[in-house]
């Protein structure tokens, strides 16, 4: 099966706004073996809208459309579809129906205004919309399937999945098809390389698809695999995941696709843990990463964002010699910026990073990219120095504050009784 | 005049990768007045490429094509070039020629695996990429003149300024055509109201082009004019940048689009002035923005994220009593925590922001989106409390960061003597 994806909306036509809908769609599409041989984006004008779902009509089997379903003049999916298969539009009741029952979570009538939205192509079928006010469709342009979502991400993301995938496989016969997935997340190898090693994945296991998703520093790997039997797939999958893991090594930190900071926290949890950080050089984003964990209150006690000399000596204790003698930047500053923060936080783990991001600050024996790190607990205070070959700010804290975070992970494993 | 966009490669087309790349470009075309009409995304395969390169050189004047010029089988933008319009592919001399200037770069001999990227469509000029190994090309398919570039955004981006926009500019005749920009960035108005509020610039400066750009939660409104008559343009862009300035009030908060890390930077140099961070809500985002600028270690002394109540009486001397009476988040506590963290730090400001992040936490009296912040100078301290409609903790944490920040941007220009 032949699959399209048709962005409209001048605000991405011109450059505005990034398409992240088109792949996110075309992931979940390929995930069902459906092959997305294009995408298309155009602007809201009405001639282009209804050349291109002409076009759609002839060539795919399967399309999915986003935006212009709003209720203003410049929302023109409905009409171009209905002009593209050569009917009319009519008052669509069950669209209106959904629309009320949106409004009435908030004790709202529907606004007249938003009646523009229950208009659709004649034999169209409305698709509920659970977060916004504009019902989707299904309706067939050409020999085509057209699912037609609005250009939200977060209304697109959840209708997709609840209603367009569902109904594609019914349509195609599948409604005993089952997807599904493995996600592992790795931080440390570029993704040439993991490329590289898992080119064996596709022959061993033909069953499943191998996909990518890099999120810098870090990278997912998705393993999926669809079909009808269940029991057979699950033990495919499982084959593949264990040997997708077994080829990438102790670089994968999440066997479940989690983040690291989701990671590190059910690990803390595991462990009746808690956690202080001194950051100099990540400057407080690894507080931010473990923060943005729900419930991290129970476990993320305190860091301090020491930059200065002078908040290392006076908030973590560092002494004046350490500093004099070895430099920010040293193995023996960041053990005692690390036992320090343990000590003020009283936390079971102190976390402390010290190092050069750029894009100057350089030196010879201690370039842009160099960063220590140390992990302070009750028995002992380990203490690491690695390089990034990067010269950028952000770059590098990102890859410090994943580093840091990674060897606190190895440690709590080791740690787990 | 009509402009198309092309991006390549199965990784895009499979959802893999976001292709940022197209905005990029439909920006920067949008600017010097080619309206472009669609964008499309195929896969790494060469039927398909043809088809599309043969359509876009019969309906477009401009195409700009990114991906499938590296030296492996599945990089197949010159020979699907060269099909389209009918030429042989030839090695090009001047394209070999660039490759050999990057390796010397290395004291390198170009590989004989990337020999490959010299091989151009008969008749293609090449364009010098100055970070990478694959040169670019220009070639015309049908009526169109098509600029190819490699799919690496940092290489792409840096080709297109240099090389495809004054490449376009001569060749419609227009070498003396300037193009000026102003940018303004904003926070704290929703997309749709900027819209409503600009809507009367066409109008009043039609030779302004209202572009915009929303990085959630900041916004940029972006202003182009573009011709020969540079003097007039001067004026004509200023007088729209003052009226665009004037309708979003004091949401503004930077006259040439920097960010509000930026802004804040710079008035802190220029009032010679230090800061000093208590994060609770927030978890270190303050921070991580701070120091995200090269040269915040001048005037960051230190941040505590104290997110334990402990922490924010032992580390921040938050006593024990304000904390029982009112609580953490709170006018009484943040005060405590914006003075304490300013007298810790010896800094001359002190920031400090307490609330609830979401996505549970919340009271009927403090629902989540409540915010605290707290800004302590030698003067005085100003306490303020905000509500944000999100529930969602990450748009929270930015939302209150922003919000933050700009209470202290605005304190700071008071300040300014």
């Amino acid at each position: 099966m032949i699959g399209e994806i048709l962005s409209t909306g001048d605000e991405i036509c011109q450059g505005s706004v990034i398409d992240s809908n088109s792949a996110h769609i075309a992931y979940l599409l390929n995930e069902i073996g459906i092959a997305v041989t294009r995408h298309t984006c155009v602007g809201d004008d009405m001639d282009g809208l209804i050349k291109i779902l002409s076009d759609i009509g002839k060539h795919a089997d399967i399309a999915v459309i986003t935006g212009g379903l709003g209720p203003t003049v410049d929302d023109l999916s409905a009409a171009a579809a209905a002009k593209a298969a050569g009917v009319e539009l009519e008052f669509n009741n069950e669209a209106f129906l959904f629309m009320e029952e949106y409004f009435a979570k908030f004790s709202r009538k529907v606004p007249g205004s938003d009646n523009k939205q229950a208009v659709l192509p004649s034999g169209a079928v409305p698709i509920v919309n659970s977060c916004g006010t504009a019902p989707g469709f299904i309706f067939n342009i050409g020999r085509c399937r057209c699912y037609f979502l609005p250009g939200v991400p977060k209304e697109m993301e959840k209708m997709i999945s609840r209603s367009v995938i569902p109904d594609i496989l019914a349509y195609r016969g599948d409604e005993k098809s089952v997807t599904l997935r493995k996600e592992l997340s790795l931080f440390g190898l570029p993704e040439a390389l993991v490329n590289e090693k898992l080119k064996g994945l596709d022959a061993m296991f033909p069953g499943v698809k191998l996909g990518m998703l890099a999120r810098f520093p870090v990278i997912t790997v998705k393993l999926t695999a669809a079909g009808i039997d269940k029991t057979g797939l699950v033990h495919e999958i499982e084959k593949a995941a264990q040997w997708t893991a077994e080829q990438l090594g102790d670089k994968v930190f999440s066997l479940d696709g989690r983040s690291m900071e989701a990671e590190i926290a059910s690990l803390l949890v595991k462990n009746k843990a808690t956690i202080g950080v001194a950051e100099s050089c990540t400057g407080g984003l690894i507080s931010h990463l473990l923060t943005n964990v729900a419930g991290s209150s129970d476990y993320f006690l305190f860091s301090g964002v020491t930059y200065s000399n002078d908040a290392k000596k006076s908030i973590l204790g560092v002494s004046e010699e350490t500093l004099q003698a070895y430099g920010a930047v040293s193995e023996e500053t960041i053990r005692e910026m690390a036992d320090g923060v343990r000590r003020i936080s009283g936390a079971s783990y102190g976390l402390a990073t010290s190092g050069i991001a750029g894009p100057s600050g350089g030196m010879d024996e201690k370039p842009v990219g160099t960063v220590c790190v140390g992990i302070s607990t009750k028995d002992e205070t380990a203490v690491y120095t690695f390089h990034s070959p990067f010269k950028e700010r952000l770059s590098n804290k990102q890859i410090f504050a994943i580093c840091a975070l990674d060897l606190l992970r190895k440690q709590l494993l080791k740690d787990i009784t």
